[in-house]
């Protein structure tokens, strides 16, 4: 007695099940916005859906509304105008709550059922979404569509997958004989409900405000939890728009649309109100370690899933394909300027330089090459912004004078201004590049979010591999990279991030990046060093989301 | 190319992962210690293996041995002697930490196949560990057997069976192929090893030092980590016999031994330094409140596991049994003088009385009867002895003494002393009841660990129900009853249990009792009220240990 829209929605859920076995190349939600796949009127239906919401108040319907709040500064300059509802805290738990016994009856089936239906709804609406995305991130277009649209709904299936698998493995009931020897067995009939453990918030980050925030949200929702979506102040819309299709569906099925809430907030103390909540039993984040490890050390009656900051890192030891290697890390450190969590930050070269199919190339050449590298590829505008996007934040263009002012490290490259003809206003810069040592690790050993990079000279490769370990240890890393022609460096390596917990990328010189994480098959975070205590996505993700209530009886 | 261990336990590993999935009754390990199971000379074996320990130093080989420490008291009288070695708590991390890689390389059937060596291995020494449970704990024989040997190795089973379930469910390697339209496919080969957080630190309880041991320390272990078992100062010796067993194991396959160790320690600092340790990832605990509730609050570094007090309670509304129900309750109350986590402490009944198929009973027959059927139960002194066992701590004695002093509320059946002739030194106590009112919390909310229970007075089953729901969700359970003939009584009692996340008994008259759980099908504990934050076990038990590092590159 399946439910019928997880009938309707089997052969994806199937798909995803099967991904993430094998996690092997998988996805259910088309990358490229092209008219054939989305149909011919839906990237001018998206713009106008988009374009409906500037300037308007965003109606959710929600209860305990008291106030409304915008304030999103566009990083392309554009003005949005969008007003969303303030709700007291209370009665967002209260109406969560209340819709979390419906949502437990409708079992697993019927969870995953309803939340694949809200993917694909998503999925209709993601030309809207990636403007909404666009507009309040900074991000390129293709970016905008892709990570903020299918990547991040991928993201959000593969989360469903996982709570489905693992909900799945509980028997519904099962009978319980007992031999007793030559008398009768003993017997009973016992009963195993999964229950949501409670209140789920998801607190969103300005960068990426739907692939980071997707898989928390359908995690905790699929495995019977009521969620509350928090997003941050600077990227509402995306989150308001998923809300609101979420609640829609659930409403259209008979649920409590309640189930699943916007909270903005206009000030610090109700956001800390909210996640330190006794019935808020699970926190999904993405952001800053001061907040961060707030939550860790303040939501202790909640499980707290965090993906914080770190110093990603690549270890440059010899190539076979120097001009593809060189391109691989000019886009790396190009893309939407550096500001994905998985962008690298240090590159650790040897002080005698490489070996490479051009012959040795010294640290020094090594540095010119990268920058010229770097510069070349910005050097068309229509690539530049289109790879570049916007700077999201005040606090990174800050970062980016401070690196560009030398105080860092010798300036490699500097950052340059760009005017973007279609966005006058948008905050357009190019990526800064420092030479340091690996002596000057107040440089270069923190987080600089943003486009700015350390090319840091080491004393070998073996120092690098074990200065690479240090700081992913100790500072956490959600990627890590290696250059190398030798076997035994990438064996030592490999081992390296095994202790250090870390993803690594070897020898990455084509269309595939280290910033990348695919869904299905790209584990996200590791969840083993500071950088994140999760991953997106495997079973820990889901299995300590629901709990299991047995009852048990004769027969 | 799996593991020979694996290869040779195969048909053991399959049948748990069978009975984990239909949570049926299925068991490894017999329970009943017969000779014709465990052989002619294993009773007698045991017994001297056991009685080879008293008096003597338990030598165990570890690293940064500086001391030797002792004094368990056993609850029987006798004299135990047995000194055991103390160790540096950083020679023992270090000397954990140097060993995982080698249990890391030998992969999950490896992993999976060494622990259920070691189990066989430990069930071989059932007589053995028996003797050292009974007499560390006060358990009777039979329990002590029972779940200080089988049981407990079931659970252990239990556990490695959802870690080998997990890990499996990982894929070694995956070859990525992604389509790009008439271009040729991005490749990549992506390899995922599965990697132990750290050490895992395993904190035992001095009632069941095995039984409660077993799932973290084989959660743990079968997850890559190495672990430390830190035992109850009162329970070492089942402890040091299982830590001893498992090193010899692991020597003999040339793992290094030292990936499991026993820390004694003769200081409460020392102990706080090993669980702070920033090296520890995981704690396994079961005890009381205070140190639980410390170890939650102070080690931040680790994921922790704890199984805490609680109010276990028995909503009583009406029964078609009431003989047999009455027969039942004594069981459970009088079970190893009620020092079980899951025995009943407060049992609610309505003011107005039970209907029960020998008529109407008052509130005050329904005591009178109660206590009848205790003091019955235990009216022979050879059923007394082997079901009360002895009372396990001076302050679970000075609880009774409490109790019988009328101060909690009337005494319906006072607790007397038994003389044990085989033991004269024993310390047996018979269970007290008390009745109260049930505004009365501060009497019967709060554990009293021991044979002491409530008969509480509520107004109605209602009432009752509600009760039961608030103490779950506040003070936490780990089981809960009931006794109804209303299939309405019985789903709001259901419904409930829903909310408060308490596995629930409904009308056991027969050969089962609310306080007995079952590996395989019984879920000890649901995680999901203050009595636990974990279950025994569940995927999310075993699935937060380990940790995926990947790596990939094209082909």
């Amino acid at each position: 007695m399946s439910h019928p829209l997880l009938e309707k929605h089997r052969a994806t859920l199937d798909g995803a099940l099967s991904a993430i076995a094998s996690r092997g190349y998988w996805s259910a939600y088309p990358e490229m916005p092209s008219p054939k796949l989305y149909g011919e009127t839906a990237p001018e239906d998206g713009k106008k859906a988009y374009e409906a919401h500037l300037g308007q108040r965003f109606e959710l319907g929600q209860p305990g509304q008291k106030d409304w709040h915008g304030g999103e500064k566009s990083p392309y300059g554009v003005e949005l105008g969008v007003q969303y509802p303030v709700c007291d805290i209370e009665a967002l738990i209260a109406a969560g709550e209340a819709a979390m016994g419906g949502w437990q009856r409708i079992g697993a089936d019927g969870r995953a059922g309803v939340c694949l239906e809200i993917l694909q709804r998503l999925n209709q609406q993601s030309f809207e979404l990636a403007h909404a995305v666009m507009m309040t991130t900074g991000q390129g277009w293709m970016m905008a569509f892709q990570a903020g649209a299918p990547h991040a709904q991928d993201r959000g299936l593969e989360a469903v997958a996982y709570a489905y698998r693992e909900q799945a493995f509980v028997p519904a009931e099962t009978v319980w004989e007992k031999p007793q020897g030559k008398n009768p067995p003993l017997v009973l009939k016992k009963h195993f409900e999964v229950v949501g453990r409670g209140i789920g918030v998801v607190v969103g980050c300005g960068t990426f405000p739907t692939w980071n925030t997707y898989p928390g949200l359908f995690a905790a929702l699929a495995t019977g939890n009521a969620v509350i979506v928090k997003p941050h102040s600077n990227a509402i819309l995306p989150a308001a728009i998923t809300v609101r299709t979420i609640r829609a569906v659930l409403a259209e099925n008979g649920l409590d649309a309640n189930l699943v809430t916007l909270a903005v907030a206009n000030d610090r103390a109700t956001t800390q109100k909210l996640v330190t909540h006794a019935k808020v039993k699970s926190i999904d984040f993405t952001g800053g370690n001061v907040f961060g490890q707030w939550l860790i050390d303040n939501c202790r009656q909640a499980q707290v899933y965090a993906e914080l900051a770190g110093v990603n890192n690549i270890v440059v030891d010899s190539t076979d394909s120097y001009k593809r290697m060189l391109g691989n890390l000019a886009f790396t450190l190009a893309l939407y300027s550096g500001q994905m969590c998985t962008t690298s930050q240090a590159l650790f070269v040897p002080a005698g330089g490489i070996e490479t199919d051009q012959g040795h190339k010294s640290y020094d050449e090594f540095c010119a090459d990268l920058a010229q590298a770097v510069s070349g590829f910005l050097a068309k505008p229509e690539v530049a912004h289109a790879v570049l996007g916007a700077v999201q934040s005040a606090d990174t263009l800050k970062r980016i004078v401070e690196a560009d002012s030398g105080s860092l490290g010798k300036v490699v490259l500097a950052s340059s201004k760009l005017e973007n003809p279609e966005f006058p206003q948008a905050e357009v810069r190019t990526p800064v590049l420092l030479a340091c040592d690996a002596a000057d690790e107040a440089a270069y050993m923190e987080e600089r979010f943003g486009p700015i990079s350390f090319i840091v000279k080491v004393a070998d490769t073996a120092a690098a591999i074990a200065l690479s370990e240090r700081i992913v240890s100790t500072h956490g890393a959600l990627t890590a990279g290696l250059y190398s022609t030798s076997e035994a460096v990438i064996e030592a390596m490999t081992e390296a991030t095994w202790r250090s917990k870390v993803a690594l990328s070897i020898n990455l010189t084509g269309g595939v990046f280290v910033n990348q994480s695919a869904a299905f098959s790209d584990y996200h975070g590791t969840g083993g060093n500071p950088a994140a205590n999760a991953s997106y996505a495997d079973s820990a993700f889901v299995a300590n989301r629901f709990r299991v209530v047995q009852r048990r009886y004769h027969v």
